[in-house]
């Protein structure tokens, strides 16, 4: 094999599909990725086996051929050579050349066909959205999954397609997330649940806007995400997802207005009095017209008023901050409202439409002082 | 006590004594800045007994008195207020109450008569130098101290004053880094050996250009840096200074001629073969017109040519890539000259005036393939 391309779309390349490389293998082959230039094309592709990543970049093939190198190792080699024309060729023992200008890299291959390749799959039922927005709501819903596999459906998040409605669902046992957006098209129903990690990765090489549109097609074990010259695959979690209707509800004792950047910089100078791992929770006070934010900790204490509007009862109730600053950091509305019924019930960040819900259970708190 | 200054000359005064803070010790007070606000100005000091430093703050003095605040919590809550004024007020249960807007912090501050004062010195023997200058100065030397306790004043700069030149001087062993520059008057002759933990925090806090000046005390024991409304005063190591004259040679039987980015590239692409604390030595081969250098390790090999300027014999020669990259780091020259003699003896790189003399040993290699 040897191919010609530009550094910059080979590190390009290269950057997409390292994605798919998993951190920590005992397969070596998995840390690879595999340059295929036998088809008239030089495609780059990483597969995990959960997760694939598939990318064609521009370039001449001088001889046809493939070959798996170490991620690592390539991405290291491209990121550090000038700007300018890279050539990479192999020989039959799997030497591979690496050159740019007058450097000249030599590493070692491994067999094209060790290397799995990403599952056919027959693309039928797809969803349009543009780039900019699946990228949004990715990151708009991705900090409420569970971190750990205690239960592996709370490590994804639902897909569900109604319509011309996308709604994104993410919880972890304290809190809800959801976001709604519209399609252009109408499309027939859809519910899977797509591993966080997929949604982190594809979150981070969806760099279009607006006018750059994703195709995502369905299958009953894979969700596919194709955009530019990429293809992401990636295994669906199996299970029935949590029934989060019975969870929410438009009932509240109490409604508060609040400035968002108020309520987040004032949580934010209350969480540096709360040490890692340290469960303390921020007591507000709601009375009218006056939030009153308290955490008290061995390192001090912070007592803070913010203006906000209230309707209903006066109310205390303690949450933990990180969980209501993850919430306002992805919300873009100047004012938010926060709907509350009493210290044991969730509370509900909404804005009147429900393009967005973030359900959070408040703490148990004892009142000192 | 009671004090009320802007959140910005607050927190640019604890940023700038933080720095003599250590960051690990078993006395609490030393972690502590003292504010004091006794004597008719607003006086910052933190002080671990080796470095000291001490600022003044434009505020008002509501209340006369002083208090000892832990550096970590005051800076975390000085960093996160909104930009307005700031007070900080104490009451004689040590009790301290810093107040900004409508967030009102409450700390438990040490009393200040446990903190240790700056010691008080005489300071007549002094020289000027520019801000610019002494940090540069630095930044272009301190990478080559030791960086362990073994040899003590090799964990220290020579800072030495003749006439109207001051020459600061480090070295680890392998390698020695000089850097001469002028002053505009002339001083007696001084030698002190200054700690590089000392010089490293100064560079941090040295901010000012080339017309700012920093007056630099010497004493027996001590040397104080004083500039802005800064004064940091630190010990100074013990011992004579190693014979750096003997050690350096103007003879040479190579001289080479290089593009300074090009060498430090070549090098960078090189040293990414090399894996974490593995000592691969990176071989140059001088030709006429040419160098050419070569690593080779298990991950893989680079062979690079150069072009050059070549005056005297053919060589080859092993270097610590890492040595000749940080030396290369802080020259600004486009092209520099590097003398060498043989595969045995140390090279160096220098300028025509000698403003510049960074001396680098050479690593034995075996020459395979």
């Amino acid at each position: 094999m040897k191919i010609v391309c530009s550094k910059s779309n080979l590190l390009n390349g290269v950057n997409i599909v390292s994605k798919a490389v998993p951190n920590k293998t005992t397969m070596s082959i998995l840390e690879c990725i595999l340059i295929d230039a036998s088809e008239g094309q030089i495609k780059l592709t990483a597969n995990d086996n959960e997760l694939g990543i598939e990318t064609v970049i521009e370039g001449n093939i001088k001889e046809k051929g493939k070959i798996a190198l170490d991620a690592k190792i390539l991405s290291n080699i491209i990121r550090k050579l000038p700007d300018n024309d890279v050539s990479i060729e192999c020989d039959s023992s799997l030497k591979t050349f690496i050159k740019c200008d007058k450097a000249n890299f030599t590493i070692i291959g491994k067999p094209a066909d060790e290397f799995t390749y990403l599952p056919e799959i027959e693309r039928l039922d797809s969803i349009l959205v543009s780039q900019f927005t699946l990228k949004e709501i990715i990151d708009q819903t991705i900090f409420s999954i569970a971190d750990n596999d205690n239960n592996k459906i709370m490590t994804g998040e639902l897909f569900e397609v109604s319509g011309s409605t996308l709604k994104v669902v993410s919880l972890d046992g304290h809190r809800i997330s959801i976001r709604k957006v519209s399609l252009k098209n109408n499309y027939p129903n859809k519910k899977v649940i797509v591993p966080g990690k997929t949604l982190q990765e594809i979150s981070k090489i969806l760099t279009g806007g607006t006018d750059k549109e994703v195709s995502v097609f369905f299958t009953g074990k894979h969700i596919i995400f194709e955009f530019d010259k990429t293809i992401v695959v990636s295994r669906l979690i199996e299970g029935e997802y949590f029934k989060i209707d019975q969870m929410l509800s438009s009932d509240y004792e109490t409604k508060i207005t609040i400035r968002k950047k108020d309520f987040y910089d004032s949580i934010d100078r209350a969480t540096l009095l709360v040490k890692e791992g340290d469960k303390k929770p921020i007591i507000l006070s709601i009375t009218e017209g006056e939030i009153e934010l308290k955490i008290n900790s061995t390192i001090g204490s912070l007592d803070e008023k913010i203006s906000i509007e209230k309707q209903g009862k006066d109310l205390m109730v303690g949450f933990n901050p990180k969980f209501i600053m993850d919430a306002l950091r992805v919300i873009d509305d100047e004012n938010i409202d926060i709907y509350l019924v009493n210290p044991k019930a969730p509370c509900f960040i909404k804005d009147s439409e429900e393009n967005y819900i973030y359900m959070i259970l408040p703490v148990n708190f004892t009142t000192v002082g």
